[in-house]
């Protein structure tokens, strides 16, 4: 028998650069509040905070500690915002970017936070777009093509070097001491649940993604990780445990400290964690079998939802209940979108530009969307590659490096910046179409996230390039949207909340949506230009010679 | 027996935005002053002057009454301030940008300054760097190399679209009214000693190099031009007469006309026209077999002296003559080398950089030369192609493009500025390389042109990539001094100048120079780029099916 829906869930949303709190009411879905907290650290790739120790190339860390502070500090600001009372909510979900590596104490503390290990880098949380492991990946890809099948089976047979094994194996390697002074190695979207309610639990939908976990296989066996390093044996049974769980599942109650902390009661019920990339389904209402989900952010991450398992080069992973229990999910990616346009206003963007943008009040980001709005495709003459942070699909090779082709003299800024934008987006059409390719029915595409809200002219500029309709459901903050969604069936209906993640998502996510045509004619030039951007992304990305010389040469400097 | 050297001689240069003047004591060869002019109308590729007329892409005139103001305005400017009288200037010589070509009127007037004709693209100067004779260049090119032997063995093999033929070409095709009209198509570094003398001649440094003049075998013959076009078989005899002459031959005596406006007299001696790039042999003192000569400015112009004839891909010219009387000049060049910096800092460099610049006073290039001077050779993990104006030389193609490769997120404004430097100057070295592999020695590397005196960084990494010395005579308006000597030359020891343009260089030329010496550790560091740089050169130049569809397809939407 349902409990009554009233009280309130709350979504957390912890992303690259900030964390997103929304609150969703029970009873209608209505969004009583939605606020963000910026990390005080944000990403550290150059020293280690609080000291001159400097990080090598492709590191990424972030700080546990602002984590809590977002966890804290957006849960007491909603209470006052809104004047919820802290027991009326029922329950907390959580997603986050993934794979974000965290060292774990027996306490539940992260490595990083005690003294004696504050200087050594690999006591830091690595963030997920942490890629100085990608000598280890390559190792672990190596081994796995050869003696395994669930490589090729559930991975794509490739190995990401943001993945969990590979980012351990590094530590293993580089600092051992590290390694054994870990009591576990968690995903951030483990972790929090962990923090929260004191369960030790492992979402499959993570792990399943990121540590080579298979429904009905588990993980690979110690043999497997014995022949990499003898001292990597023992990782799943000593550094690994914990209890797998499905997604909006249900692993325990808010500690009464953490509750005190955050305003909260220890009534609240915690939700296993999610993937900031696959709880945008539930987020989005993206729940059928044939649904394309394309979450756009400073990454793009590709969500395909399909009853049909294929096994096919340029998938991530492929995971049973990663998106929809009884479904397939599958994920593709690539590893720098917003960031690649940030990039260019940081970097490329002239004075006069920058000036235009600060006199009519938008951000540079806007001024360059509408000055590359009025290019016409073609018109620039330009075709670039967007690997500015390497290739994840269907390459997956982290050597790989952006590269502009056809500047001339008469080059103008927004034209190189559409370029790069179009580069990004002929790289999801080359992941799009590798799923069609082998035999995947994409029925809708739906695109979420800050880019598919910010900027209708990277939308419409993707309805083009695929020759498609692109869906832009209305919603801000979809993970966190989703992540309460999670929370809701989490509850479970005999607390008030829902059976399922689908029918948490069908109540409580709202109807309103965006739909891009594309413009054929506009398309049919496309066709040609993606002619090109293919010869490139074939000379560059199947023989990575040069481009890998390249970052050699740049290394050897540093 | 030589007259007494006394008075001065005036060396004009006109080059792509600006004409300067020098004037020289033939006493001694003290510079009594230097002065600038910078064109009114500058470079023309938008609208034709005073109307809405639109050019067409790649198109680039001038305006000869900017010229004509140069002369008459530097002339008198001149005078007064150096408080030298117009009897004393002696003899007046002139290089020009080239092949800039000019459609004259039976008076010496150019067709663009009668009013009829006016809003009639064609009949307006074409500037050295107009290159939309693209595909007329090619046509002749074809007929060339199947029909002719002259081509392979005076000019590289590869017609480029900047010289005579195909410019006339392109105007008897696009608008034959024009090509009727005009009594005869001159270089302007003929057309300038035409307007002060009266005298029709060709400077064999000229034509040699881009009207296919052979000495002893003359321009090619009719049936070469009606096979080409019926109404251009007559184009030699009809519009391009003139009475062949050397450098630093007079060609007769200043008109009163002219000698009023410049507030001369009649008696001053008016030298041969030579180009802007071969003229700077005699203003540098590079007048021995094995010198080899960069001129660097907006675009490079590589010119070498040699005892030597060997004919080979890669050389635009062979010139007996061409800038030595008696030994051959090859020419080779890039046509984008400041430019492609200037368009840098124009169009990529960004707001904080622009305002460090303005704080520090300096220019936006001085700011981006001392930041990039502090990167390591291989830090930036870049390497480019500098192709932005086309490629001249070895691959003569205009439809080749820029490039970069290797972006990362990390990638920083001064490592992108670097990246296009260092791939000029692979440019440099891929044409340096081309001529030692082809049997002709290179003794002295010898610099000049406002890069060389303004960019110390340029010029040491250009040691640094060469892997040898780098010389830099510390001499302003090289090309101007050059004009100088050649205006000493043809006044001829018996009114007080001098026999040769040697003897004249010898004399006036000061001895002053800078010596660059390579860095052999950076130079094994750019000899691994430079592997890079040939996989890509050749990739995209060898076969450019790529970037010739790229610029088709641009091409489409003007």
């Amino acid at each position: 028998m349902a409990g009554k829906r009233e009280g309130y869930v709350f979504g957390y949303d912890f992303g690259t650069l900030s964390c997103r709190l929304v609150a969703l009411d029970l009873a209608d879905g209505a969004l009583a509040g939605s606020l963000e907290y910026e990390y005080p650290h944000g990403v550290i790739s150059e020293t280690i905070p609080g000291t001159d120790i400097a990080l090598l190339p492709d590191w990424c860390l972030q700080h546990s500690d602002d984590w809590i502070k977002a966890l804290t500090a957006l849960s007491r600001d909603m209470l006052v915002k809104t004047g919820i009372k802290g027991k009326e909510i029922k329950s907390i979900g959580i997603d986050f970017t993934s794979c974000t590596l965290v060292p774990v104490m027996e306490d539940a503390s992260v490595l990083c936070t005690h003294e004696q290990y504050r200087n050594r880098p690999h006591a830091w949380p690595k963030l997920w777009k942490h890629h100085a492991a990608q000598q280890y990946a390559e190792e672990i890809e190596t081994l796995a093509r050869t003696h395994t099948t669930w490589l090729k089976d559930y991975f794509g047979n490739n190995v990401s070097s943001e993945w969990v094994f590979p980012k351990i194996l590094q530590i293993v390697r580089e600092d051992y001491e590290v390694y054994k002074a870990a009591d576990l190695f968690m995903e951030a979207l483990d972790w929090i649940p962990f923090l929260l309610s004191g369960n030790l639990t492992r979402s499959t939908a993570g792990i399943g993604v990121n540590a080579f976990w298979v429904k009905g296989l588990g993980y690979p066996d110690k043999r497997f990780f014995e022949a990499l390093d003898a001292r990597f044996a023992g990782v799943v049974a000593e550094k690994m445990r914990g209890r797998e769980v499905l997604i909006g599942e249900a692993t325990g109650f808010l500690k009464p400290h953490m509750a005190d902390r955050m305003g909260l009661t220890a009534e609240t019920v915690i939700c296993s964690g999610h993937s900031d990339s696959a709880v945008a389904g539930c987020g989005a209402g993206a729940v059928e079998s044939g649904d394309m989900l394309l979450v756009m952010g400073t990454s793009t991450c590709h969500q395909m939802i399909s009853r049909n398992y294929r096994a096919f080069d340029g998938v991530c992973a492929i995971v049973e209940d990663g998106m929809v229990p009884g479904l397939y999910g599958y994920e593709s990616g690539q590893p720098a979108s917003g960031d690649i346009f940030s990039w260019y206003v940081e970097n490329c963007m002239p004075k006069d530009y920058a000036e235009e943008a600060e006199r009519q009040g938008v951000s540079r980001l806007k001024l360059m969307d509408e000055k590359a709005a009025r290019l016409q495709p073609g018109e620039s003459g330009l075709v670039a590659l967007d690997w500015l942070n390497g290739n994840r699909s269907v390459l997956s090779n982290y050597n790989l490096s952006g590269s502009v082709i056809g500047l001339t003299l008469t080059t103008r800024p927004e034209e190189l910046y559409r370029a790069l934008v179009e580069a990004n987006l002929f790289g999801s059409r080359r992941i799009i179409e590798n799923y069609r390719n082998n035999g995947i029915e994409i029925k809708r595409i739906i695109a979420v996230g800050s880019l598919a809200r910010k900027s209708p002219f990277v939308i419409q500029l993707l309805a083009d390039i695929l020759g498609d309709f692109v869906v832009v459901p209305q919603i801000d903050n979809v993970p966190a949207m989703g992540s309460a969604v999670c929370a809701a069936a989490a509850l479970g209906s005999g607390r008030g909340g829902f059976n399922t993640v689908q029918e948490a998502s069908a109540a409580l996510i709202p109807k309103e949506r965006m739909e891009y045509s594309p413009n054929m004619k506009n398309h049919e030039v496309y066709n040609e230009l993606y002619v090109y951007y293919k010869t490139l992304h074939d000379f560059f990305g199947m023989d990575d010679a040069l481009m890998r010389g390249l970052k050699n040469i740049k290394n050897a400097f540093i």
